[in-house]
């Protein structure tokens, strides 16, 4: 176990019916910016509830975040916030919402050319905006950090940041407001859990035995619950549950100490930028691949995995890992998520194309043991076609 | 799963080394007071490291803080902390350490009669002074919560208090600084961590799957580790995991939005303020006694932790219900926690006493389904002869 320092103090607020007290949590002198994408908080009811909450405050609206933030539209954002003199941002949706308004937060008094917070990881030079967060769709555990990811639509370029100032104050997870999710985003939203939690587990032992446990518990609640929660989506009980794997998948808590991977993001972003197939998606792609492509530096996480996680009991060891990576794709085939390229009519026409981009970028030697090259990234691509 | 609202913001630096960040974790404007315990920090060297790293701060020392932190040494802290002017609290040492710190935090600025602060929950009418802590004893997870509990040598009480304004701003974890810890207080450490979770998690189904799982986690690691820390304490990445167990054990997380049962915790205080027996023993006595006589109404867990945790498969569900209580009482033997009062010399001379005494206390129905009686806590006591 490596030293670390871990603090989050994000406020979480939990329940059915919590988002009445977003008055109480955003003081009534501070002028609010109330961000959302294309408009289904109008439809889920979520958007008329937090405008009889916030009744007594003074509120603007910016709309039309789409998934995957672009820089273009953010940075209107930011005019706005400017001219408007707003002194609180609350980020209404999902992942690609609380993102963005994170940027936002940033950006606003930023003094250069604002991409690059992103793309060289400038030190933020203005104050940056407190955010509340309400989140309407599981997946990226944007609630309960400060890590967000911008596309930049000139470039093609889909990069994450990490910046400890963008950490909302609070956020509010009310199960009740992903009941009308659309079929397909609950099951991108569980994929994205998952392969959070892989991320930062299947690399090599670290003597982090909590930590290990803590992500088991993560990955089989997700097996176990999220099935289910596709034939039910208005049960509350698996809601909660979703939406707490979710964000335990990545708030911090279980790769304290411990080596991370984050090549199969690395390359999903990609294949997002350049193809458009969706986040959760790209991950249920690449990620047998990257498994296959680096079996033996993780077997021993591997055979971890196939054993305490899908219970694998018979066979040799190789036998457990395969079946467990089998195992681990047919989890994702039963949440209706496709796993190869060729089900999304993706052809290998942009595999150089992104061993370049990654090797321009200077991911010349990645994952949890620095030895994923972009020619693997290529590897992983050819076993996924 | 309830509604719940979760937020901990201490900050954990963790690993060897780390008390060397002392110097920049605290504004050297501040005038400090050490609070330590009986001079273990001199000889296993932490506090030679805590004067080194603190030698540009303004330091005062007040030491003798005892196991079972009693009110009339900690009321002679805070007039210390008012006539030095000190205004940053650094505690060094194990729980009761901490725990005594956090009451002299909120009692410094008190007005009125400071133990009502713990007997009456009286609110915090003054200023609390920031707290940072080096724990050097791990079980009672007060590096990363607001919890203290305070003894009142007069009337013989142990109780307990939560009040969030005494939460530490930072705590150092150094694993390398409980290599010279006595066999017992390890031993009564592991227990302590081991029952703080099954207060959480042994009391009914509330469809918290991923918050059993965590408690799970907690539990499993330290099965594993206990036996083998305790024949080998200067292993470093046992001593991380031990360490890491009893801060997650009582942070919060694994508690937010379930039942909770705390009457173990409840009679083995009595335990302790009248018979002076150590805190890890007084659960380790009663645990077994309580799960006895809960044994049906916490059925369900109670059949989920034999099998989930001790991984029994064979026999009835009475049967793997009355195994697991038997493995648990084998646990604590075999970490040399004798789990009997006689192993104790305890005899039943109190047991009215303490009937009466949880009964003016308005313990009257108590645990997670409110239907523990004071009378209930003597059958238990009678169990465990």
């Amino acid at each position: 176990m490596q030293n670390f320092i871990f603090q989050n103090s994000v406020k979480i607020v939990f329940g059915k019916g919590q988002i009445s007290k977003l008055s109480s949590l955003i003081d009534t002198n501070k002028k609010v910016m109330l961000l959302y994408g294309g408009g289904s908080i109008k439809r889920n009811g979520v958007y008329d509830q937090v405008m009889e909450s916030l009744k007594n405050h003074t509120v603007v609206e910016f709309s039309g975040i789409e998934p995957n933030p672009q820089y273009g539209t953010l940075m209107r954002a930011v005019q706005m916030v400017r001219n408007e003199k707003v002194d609180f941002l609350l980020a209404v949706g999902g992942g690609s919402v609380l993102d963005g308004t994170k940027f936002i937060s940033a950006a606003t008094n930023f003094k250069g050319y604002a991409w690059d917070i992103i793309a060289k990881n400038a030190p933020l030079t203005g104050v940056t905006l407190p955010i509340g967060t309400i989140i309407t769709l599981p997946a990226t555990g944007s609630e309960m950090n400060a890590n967000f990811v911008v596309t930049n639509e000139d470039t093609k370029e889909k990069l994450g940041m990490n910046k400890p100032e963008v950490l909302p104050q609070f956020s509010i997870l009310d199960p009740e407001a992903i009941y009308s999710l659309p079929e397909k985003q609950v099951s991108n939203g569980i994929v994205d859990s998952f392969i959070h939690t892989t991320e930062q587990y299947l690399t090599y032992p670290d003597h982090g035995y909590l930590q290990d446990r803590q992500a088991e518990a993560i990955l089989k609640t997700l097996i176990e619950i999220g099935p289910k929660y596709l034939k039910d989506k208005t049960n509350y009980e698996l809601a909660s549950n979703f939406m707490w794997c979710a964000t335990n998948a990545l708030n911090g808590n279980i790769s304290v100490g411990m080596p991370q991977d984050w090549v199969t993001h690395m390359i999903g972003h990609e294949l997002t930028a350049l193809y458009g197939v969706d986040h959760g998606q790209s991950l249920a792609i690449v990620l047998p691949g990257v498994l296959e492509v680096k079996k033996e530096e993780k077997a021993e996480k591997l055979l971890q995995y196939a054993e305490r996680v899908w219970d694998i009991t018979e066979g040799t060891n190789e036998e457990k890992i395969d079946l467990a990576i089998q195992k681990t794709i047919d989890f994702f085939e039963s949440l209706g998520v496709k796993t190869r390229l060729s089900d999304y009519n993706i052809d290998d026409s942009k595999f150089e194309m992104i061993r370049q981009r990654l090797t321009k970028r200077n991911m010349l030697l990645t994952g949890e043991r620095k030895s994923f090259t972009p020619e693997d990234a290529v590897k992983v691509l050819e076993l996924r076609k």
